[in-house]
């Protein structure tokens, strides 16, 4: 089966150059990155977190930009069905698709062109993600209003309820969305705040979702998201994430989520950040209370009440969940309007290298991991960030699962009372099912070495 | 509690005479039925089918119109609370309000200009029901694609998410939603519409409501309504509804439902409308499917296999429901172009005056109804259908309860069978709670006279 | 040559009945009038003030309304080719096309339908106007930016450059532009202003062209007029200008320029309108210094200084005539809010009757006008007013010249040195070409008898 | 006097990086570009060519990139007063503030991180060519429709009246202008295009002007242009003349023109682009016919009558000249759709090296210009297109002129019989003021070496 896919939403002009570049090629990196992104988009109706079967299942999909007379189109052999809606591809996916394709001509152009860029100078960093974002024209001249919610892709149907009722009342207060962009918590606050921004008759409603290649095929992006972006790596997603987002809740989720706390509360100690506010939230229905008094203990015991101060848990109240929220903005309103800072882009937040440089969670680096109490809690948020990221990758990043199963688990090495807590949180988010979705038995990909 | 609301939508600009006939005054007609129409839409955040408790609640609610520089602003006095976010008017019912004045203003306008046109004259009606669409602005120059959803307001939680699930599959198809405005199938279907269009990309998506003064209390409209219209009786909004819908389909529902159901097949059966192509669908989640047998049977016993070719019945499958319509849509058009007849408003199908003229359900009117079997169909579904709409009065009409309070329950009489027939289907109804919302006990405000 | 027209701008859907109503005939007055109507907007591209020579030379031109699947076409019998560019019709002529249907079908329901309403009533009449600007949706939610733009049909070269570059001031001030909607003085504003508006990127830039069936002929509307409204008579267009438009200016003109002048100081002169701000300035280029000149002395010698210094007269400099327009605007704001009065009609303003009455000009109604001094200043603007009232239907009304023909030219009576300067003034306006078009020599419908 | 002023248009957010990059700086190159150019944009209401005497004018005029919460602003320090209407930027302007901008942002991104491309690679100009306009948003997905005016920037009134009506004409046929945004000749088209769309309608008409640097002082946007796009140099902006427009309309001008049309013969004249449809007009009013006459004889006498047969000679037929482009749009549409080449860049013409490498007018390249005739028509237009730009740069860019005043007058050589006609064109430019606006002596940059 052979499709044309005609532009919808960005990109819709390519220079012969930039069509050369993206010819399809076995053995070009830039090929294999845009059809593998592409396929991910496309498999977003599927019901699965297995990018390897994603991949090995439509292993004789391609893809190619055409040139024609209006501009490019995208040429689809053999996409999923499930993209397509009595034969007509979802108007979501199609617009995604050219997301992926700008985001990806355009890392190509900057990252080989950029080199002479000191990518490991913060600073820089922090320039190239805004340059990502602004091509996204994801940086609106608006007030603050984006509300990113994190949380896990696996959760049980209570919970996807709550994240829908939290979303509903987010958009009856006239707030963005901005997730992760998958399933679970990256998509019921999206389906509740349509509904919301419907009553309210909110036009150019925001549903932006921040991925980047090595999660997008795991957690494609789901059909609502309308501002897809795709970043370069997770850190410089997850620095997309706390510049573009005004406030965060988090809903329950697995490592992933973890991780994210990690990251934000590993950046919220930074002194230089103590009078930023940035409304954040932990909550979810009351059956997952327990949940958060556990997340609530680990982060007490390892990063200290001072870290708690940084967050509140709100259990079982949407309502109070987005008036927080709410009013967060009007506080962020005013402190940029001061210190003259972006409304849409975080720029005065003190983001650390140790938060910014590239993770690679290889067995090496995280047997390595500096995982012993610290006073500095901002280095033990980051390394414990490092941790939990890395099990993600074990969990869901293909290059990662392929040297799992090569060399074994990881092996996490740390203090002991360390090491138990978190064996005991990990050992609780997979019984809870929240590492993969349900339907298949999850084996772990690391180690608690005592 | 006073409130100022400003313009959204429609009718921003009143003369000075309009404002005049609105000012607020026990006595005038024209401002009661303002008032109520305008309580009804505040009050369509609360969970209620219950028109004489509202106003009761309510009894220190009004309105008035100001003139302003900018035009015209409406003053609530005492509003219900369910009908603001944090102190804001939700924009829906905002968009609502001013929908009321636009249809009051105009019905005012014309019914008391129009005496001299005999409004019995079945052209002058369908002329004039389009004179008010019109008005109000939900005949635009587009291809057919709105899909008519009738049912209950009082479904089960199955039936609800089922009805969602349909207005999903309806919206990736792009196909507007057109109801009776009010909670339950008149929502949901509305709900899942959203997520669809939001996929879809579908700007402008239509959520039209029709209702009608006696209505509009007991079944006020939901928010995600955006083209509201008040009719000023139930046959002209009957009439509506078969005009500017493309298809209709019908899930499961109480004597509003089969008052709808018959009006329709009455219509249908005229020899007259034999080639209008007109998708009409029964349709309920699997544990609904004994609801449309009974339904079958009635008509089959009373209408005849004729009546029955034209619907379809579909058990649980959302999918196959939104493509039939789909489909359909495509014959319309083929149909409407070969007949010159407009694509917005059906003028070439027949409705006699029969299914036309207002029926005023009294004691007198429900005991003389001609329930008999009959050779001529038609006339039969046409004296059926008051029998319906009579019992739905009885139900929710303050007026008729009244009048039940007083004289006692309708007394039906007619053919022995046929009046089994309905005992049973009305015990059905009954039974599965589909007269009254939950929560109150159903006393039924008629007899069956055998 | 037969050419279907689709709608542009506004009534696209008619009822059956409607259409029924528009059908030929040549016995319908409506669709005489209609018919009328529509060839002076198809021959606005032609230089003519002729309308009898109009319709004279379109005798076989006729129109028919068609119910099409999307909505009406308008079919064109024999149009005016200049309507049309490469076989296309021009889109503003379009425009005006289904303006002229939208008014007059809105004018025939409202005069049959509006007989019980007492149309001599002031209060009455000025809710009509209204109502035909906002049925025509001239009334926008806007702060006061109308500037009316008075002065004739006729005008020499410098004159309309000069109109032009005020047209431009104005446009680089981001004004709207408000006129009779005929050439000369009534076009050159709006070309100029176009310019203006491009550079300042004022999207939806209004050029608002007010007529009447009686003179839309002789003076059809020009393309750029992109909100055209025919009022039903003279006196209605006259009361519409000074509810819409919130300043004036008058460039050179004839004898409809005189009378727009009387009108206006005649309502200005009323005590109630002494707080209201109306910016009123009379402006040529240097070379018309004289004829302003002229003016002023007539209603200094008629109507008194008060009259005059309800006026600026300036020469030659459209910077300043811009100027004072804008700045009259923010006054008018601070008014309007003050007062709680609509900033885009001017509700307030009192208009007494006899400027709003109907004013037939046969000869025995011209013959005794009472043209004598008065002390009440009103009185004798308005009589003068309609003096030029009648010359100018004298001039250009087909039925008026029709009479003249057969009776000879009016005879105006009264004071001898008031006629002598009426007879000067309009003697002045003859030599100058002011009167007609220049081409044909100009025979005067009236005859001053001293 | 200093001014901030808000984004209009294009780029409103910019890095920390970009904005520290255009910092006020004596010793920045790239600050004295933006610098220069803004000024440049500034100054389109003054009435002159004079690039030096504006910058002389207006040596404290500074410029400075602030960063606010909203996005950018930009503060101007002592801008002209031309630039304001009451203390308001004309939005033209202010756009066109922006437009520089984000031209020169782009520019020194790209040419920072481009020096590994090989800019003398005829495909890779051609690409940064494309980049450079996409960037600009200048290539839409629409059908061929725009029509580029050359033509002298100093024009009679007679040629400018003409340019208004050929504007008109192809405004009426809602054809979109594009220049060389600045005055005469790149003026009158778009003025006339102005009343031409408002009479069509047309919304978000194009008025396209393409500058450089160097030569946007002496022939600043006109502010009707809405969008501009600074190129790099003179090549790279007629490159995007030629593959953006789609026909070419060349009125009356100097050295500037004759450039033109010699690089655009030298182009058509390249056997690959035999079958290229590009619609080629010369056209002026009758009083101008001699002027085309002399080009025509100078082009036959050069380059041939096959270089003839590339173009037409219309004389005072503004809507035959609009017809001809109108038709030539059509047949472009139908190659481009053959040849599956974009709408909107004109990929497949072919421009030899020749004709994009940049041309230093320096005394030694003007001195060994190859001057003689030769059977390669096209490298003798490549050639006398050099002789031309170099009198255009010795007439208007400051550099040049500066060099020219040290080292006397550019010395051309050649052919005697070339030379002599050459002087014969370029003594006529003279004569008809053609090479500068009136006002100031022309001295000549050049000298003809017999």
């Amino acid at each position: 089966m052979i499709v044309n896919i005609s532009p919808r939403g960005s990109m819709d002009q390519l220079s012969q150059l930039e069509v050369d570049r993206l010819k399809q090629n076995a053995s070009s990196e830039l090929y294999q990155l845009f059809r593998n992104c592409s396929l991910a988009v496309l498999a977003s109706g599927l019901q699965s977190d297995n990018a390897q079967g994603l991949f090995e299942q439509y292993s004789n999909f391609n893809i190619n930009v055409l040139r024609r007379e209006r501009g490019i189109k995208i040429e689809l052999v053999n996409p999923p069905e499930a993209a397509f809606v009595d034969g007509q591809i979802i108007a979501g996916i199609q617009e995604h698709l050219f997301a992926v394709l700008r985001d990806i001509v355009y890392l190509s152009d900057r990252y080989d062109n950029l080199k002479h860029i000191n990518l490991t100078n913060s600073n820089h960093i922090t320039n190239v993600v805004f340059d990502i974002l602004r091509n996204a024209q994801v940086i609106p001249r608006q007030e603050p209003n984006v509300a990113v919610c994190w949380g896990g892709h696996s959760i049980n149907e209570v919970e996807y309820q709550y994240t829908r009722e939290v979303g509903y009342e987010l958009g009856l207060r006239s707030l963005n969305i901005c997730t992760g962009c998958g399933p679970g918590a990256m998509e019921g606050p999206m389906k509740g705040a349509a509904i919301g921004h419907a009553k309210q008759r909110v036009r150019n409603a925001r549903y932006i979702g921040l991925t980047e290649p090595s999660i997008i095929a795991a957690e494609p992006p789901n059909q609502i998201v309308n501002e897809l972006v795709i970043l370069p790596d997770i850190e410089k997603r997850l620095e997309a994430f706390v510049r573009l987002g005004h406030g965060i809740i988090i809903f329950p989720g697995g490592a992933g989520t973890a991780e994210e706390l990690l990251y934000l509360l590993g950046i919220l100690l930074n002194k230089e950040n103590a009078s930023t506010p940035f409304p954040l939230i932990l909550t979810g229905p009351k059956e997952s209370a327990d949940y958060f008094t556990k997340i609530d203990q680990f982060i007490g015991a390892t990063l200290g009440e001072e870290a708690q101060r940084k967050y509140q848990i709100i259990v079982d109240d949407p309502v109070q969940v987005a008036r927080i929220m709410s009013h967060g903005m009007d506080e962020i309103k005013l402190h940029r309007k001061d210190t003259g800072d972006s409304y849409q882009y975080n720029w005065s937040l003190k983001v650390e290298p140790e938060f910014q440089l590239p993770f690679d969670p290889s067995h090496e680096m995280m047997t390595n991991l500096n995982l012993y109490f610290q006073p500095n809690k901002a280095e033990l948020a980051a390394n414990l960030r490092r941790a939990f990221s890395g099990i993600v990758a074990g969990n869901v990043k293909m290059e990662t699962i392929k040297e799992i199963t090569r060399l074994g688990p990881f092996e996490l090495k740390g203090d002991e009372t360390l090491m138990n807590m978190m064996d005991e949180l990990l050992a609780a988010f997979v019984s809870q099912q929240r590492m993969k979705l349900p339907g298949s038995e999850y084996v772990p990909c690391y180690k608690i070495v005592k």
